[in-house]
């Protein structure tokens, strides 16, 4: 365990009794948005040295495939770490993989331990759609932007437009919180600020590439990675710029079922009335699990689901205020279930079809019965659901239908039975997590980023797509928080991703409210709060 | 018109005494079968002859865009029936392509004239899956061979196995009627027969190329296309090997619909259970327009259907013999429609699959909502329909499924409402045609089967697939029968395409039978039967 740099003690009470406000144990609050006033101040003055190392850490390519890439990444982000007086150390899962990059500052007399996760590691580069190098970072006027949009850097001193982006991979996704911890740690020194909560930094080098080796390296780092909340810093803000909190990510599992005809295709003419169409089961069979309002239509599908309570369906509600423009945007005059709420929508399990393919169409059909069909489906898991019992339902729910399920496909060629064979596989998928709003630290970061917003940020129960964080609760019992602080436009995964400049100014606002905040807004049950 | 060649004219009645049969108008039956008795008589001593003349004509590539081929078939045809008195004249369509051969043989006397069609091109040949040249014959064992299984040509004046398979492209699709022809004519001049009907030979150029000439090159030539029925001799026998009679095809007619999500691919995440899927919406289409026993749920739909009649769901029954070992060749323990027998259900309307597209499934799988979902479909309807009204029944559908259909893709692209649009192309398709059984040259042409044979022949009210057939109905308002001669188990369009010798020496008899007896199986209502 790292002792605390020498210019966070002298400082540390000073900065708690700016920082601290509404906590029972403290006896004078001091001036709300105080940390806020204090970072931005500094900030106005070293916006270039910011996007300095912004872009040095851009302009080194991140995928996690690429070996070589990766240990610059490593080089350099250790050496940034290093420059704040904190080391950081590879962790590796036994089984190899890029490594974590963790490391810890603590605080004089914090009774909490946070860890803040990045991952350093990016998308793949897409060989088309971007309008320059992905790793050669340039500011932007517009976030679809392009090449003759490019904007000179602020002299040393100068501030800039904070609507300009910073376009390169990885700007958001996710090194643009990295980059905002790092100038956070400046801010604070510079004020006189110090942390109120030990803090551990894990930096994930395979997010992007799936995670493989995460389980295992938690696992086997379980006694060093003991911490009482996680905070995630990834993913992009609510899509009318509001700050909101996520408490969780409903968890995915994909499968795909396969039906059969005849076993040579055959012509629609002299059979298509008479041998059984498996493009026709297929469409069957879709109908029979899902409504057209989205409701799952597999016996007792609900009865592990914990519905929703009314708290968490009014915070749903009111994150949903830009439905309307959304749907004008896609082209839709209507979603599903008579317009109701997408925060809501995504608090409740679903099932989506992913992709269809039985025979050919355009240039491609011929008058033929095709011989199989399938497809793929990704079921969307809340709380409670586990993809044991999803399985089990769905393999009922085939048997109802009349099919026998096959998880070999060899099994299908021999058979004289083809049309009642329905051939499954799944994913390994991922279970569904999520932190009740009741919790106390849930309550302290949330009031935490009032503060670094001046507005009340929204809390998003689940997350309707799904992250990694079950490895986290499974093996380490985690209590995990997502804290997005970029953009929303930012097209992660896609061509020209960005960064808007006062999502990452921001973003050390965030950081440093938290790292000076949370120990007093999150007082221990035991042990002294300084 | 041609004149009747001299050997023809001293034979006439002699060969009329020998051939008529249970025809009203003739004092004397002979015996049953001595047309046969007497081809085959020759035919056994000349079966080496008729076995070079075949691979002769088999080894001149034929496909319909090889011009070079086509005019070395063109030559070798003309020849061969020149040398059999026969002037084969080349017809072409005002806008060009392929000729078709047409040749005239008068009959003293005859009052009937009918046009033997047959087609001269082939298939095209696929680069794999031959086990030799294509345009170099041989004789096989059997009809899935191997080139080990290559038996040699007998000694002239010897006899072959029948059951041994000649290998080559059009073997069977459709030399194999031409060839049958020639060795016809040879016969009934060596055994003093000639035709009690005006013969017309109709040799189609562009048949595997999809006949796009055809219905041009037939209303252009009207009035020397006359004739009283035109005998198709295509398409294979009775799987069962015995012979059939087909009285019409059902038509065809191809739609496409597609349906649209929104305008960019959604992650299935955050907007899988709120904004429209079109692969559901495709789904939910397909369920909506057939049952699982192909009953087609578009309203209305089988107004102009007229049901067949008891007559021809007997003689379809009869034909279904073998439903139960098709049942198990391709893998399927049942059939639609309880098992319903194929011949009965080829003779409804129908409604194919040909295809879905939607996303991706596999390893193209991605967690996303598509933007669109395209079915293909291929109609399949019966005397009476029309694909106007098709056409309208399933506009109808669509609207009352809720869709918007629209025949232009640019509308959907600036579309504010994409969920509610059906975007639909149609083919240009074909109608049904169809002779009714108890057509009197329908009866006479089963009739002279039945000697032929020496077994009653099937008689399939409509063939299941779709033949150009409409184009000699719409152009020339023809009667058209099919004559089917070639096996069953024949390859067609496949590689190793092969003719089983037994059926090119039936084949043989088959044309003798039907020169020398139409005239008096089927009398003229006017006229004098000589």
């Amino acid at each position: 365990m790292r002792i605390l740099p020498s210019f966070f003690r002298g400082a540390a009470l000073a900065s708690a009794l700016l920082t601290m406000q509404g906590a029972a144990v403290l006896a004078q609050p001091t001036a709300v948005g105080s940390v806020r006033t204090a970072v931005n101040a500094w900030r106005r003055t070293h916006e270039r040295e910011i996007l300095d190392e912004a872009f040095a850490l851009l302009s080194l390519p991140n995928v996690a495939s690429d070996s070589a890439g990766i240990r610059s990444n490593i080089a350099a982000i250790t050496a940034a770490f290093a420059k704040r007086g904190v080391v950081m150390k590879p962790m590796y899962a036994p089984s190899g993989g890029n490594p974590a990059l963790v490391g810890e500052l603590d605080a004089r007399g914090a009774t909490r331990t946070v860890m803040f996760y990045a991952h350093y590691d990016g998308q793949p580069v897409a060989s088309g759609g971007w309008d320059g190098d992905p790793f050669k970072p340039e500011l932007r006027k517009y976030a679809n932007s392009v090449a003759g949009d490019a904007v000179a850097l602020p002299a040393p001193g100068d501030t800039i437009n904070p609507e300009l982006r910073i376009r390169a991979r990885s700007a958001s996704d996710d090194k643009g919180p990295i980059i905002a911890m790092l100038a956070a740690l400046d801010a604070m020194k510079a004020g006189g600020m110090s942390a109120s909560v030990n803090v551990r930094f894990f930096l994930d080098g395979e997010e992007e590439a799936g995670d493989n080796h995460l389980g295992e390296l938690l696992r086997a780092h379980k006694a060093e990675l003991k911490a009482d909340a996680w905070l995630f810093f990834d993913g992009p803000m609510h899509v009318s710029g509001a700050p909101q909190l996520v408490l969780g990510a409903r968890g995915v599992s994909g499968v795909e079922v396969t039906f059969y005809g005849p076993n040579r295709a055959l012509h629609s003419g002299h059979y298509g009335n008479w041998a059984s169409n498996p493009a026709f089961a297929v469409a069957e069979f879709i109908s029979s699990v899902r409504d057209a309002n989205g409701h799952i239509k597999i016996a007792n599908f609900y009865t592990d689901v914990m519905a929703p309570n009314a708290t968490d369906i009014a915070s749903a509600r009111a994150l949903s205020l830009t439905d309307d423009s959304l749907r004008t945007s896609l082209g839709l005059s209507h979603t599903e279930a008579n317009n109701a709420a997408l925060g809501e929508r995504i608090m409740l399990p679903a099932l989506n079809i992913r992709g269809i393919r039985a025979g050919g169409v355009g240039s491609s059909a011929t008058n033929a019965i095709p011989t199989s069909a399938s497809v793929s489906i990704d079921f969307r898991l809340v709380p409670n659901q586990t993809t044991a019992h999803l399985r089990a339902l769905l393999n009922a729910h085939l048997k109802t239908l009349g099919y026998t399920v096959v998880a070999d496909a060899a099994a299908v060629n021999n058979s004289k039975d083809r049309s009642r064979l329905a051939y499954v596989t799944w994913d390994s998928g991922y279970t569904s997590v999520r932190v009740p709003v009741a919790t106390p630290v849930v309550q302290a970061v949330k009031r935490l980023m009032a503060k670094s917003y001046a507005r009340e940020p929204f809390v998003l129960p689940i997350l309707g797509g799904s992250l990694p964080l079950f490895h986290f609760v499974d093996a380490l019992g985690a209590t995990v928080i997502t804290v997005p602080t970029v953009n929303a436009d930012n097209s992660q995964h896609a061509p020209n991703e960005n960064l808007r400049i006062q999502n990452l100014w921001d973003g050390i606002v965030v950081f440093a409210d938290l790292m000076v905040g949370l120990g007093r807004e999150w007082p221990a049950t035991k042990g002294v709060v300084p």
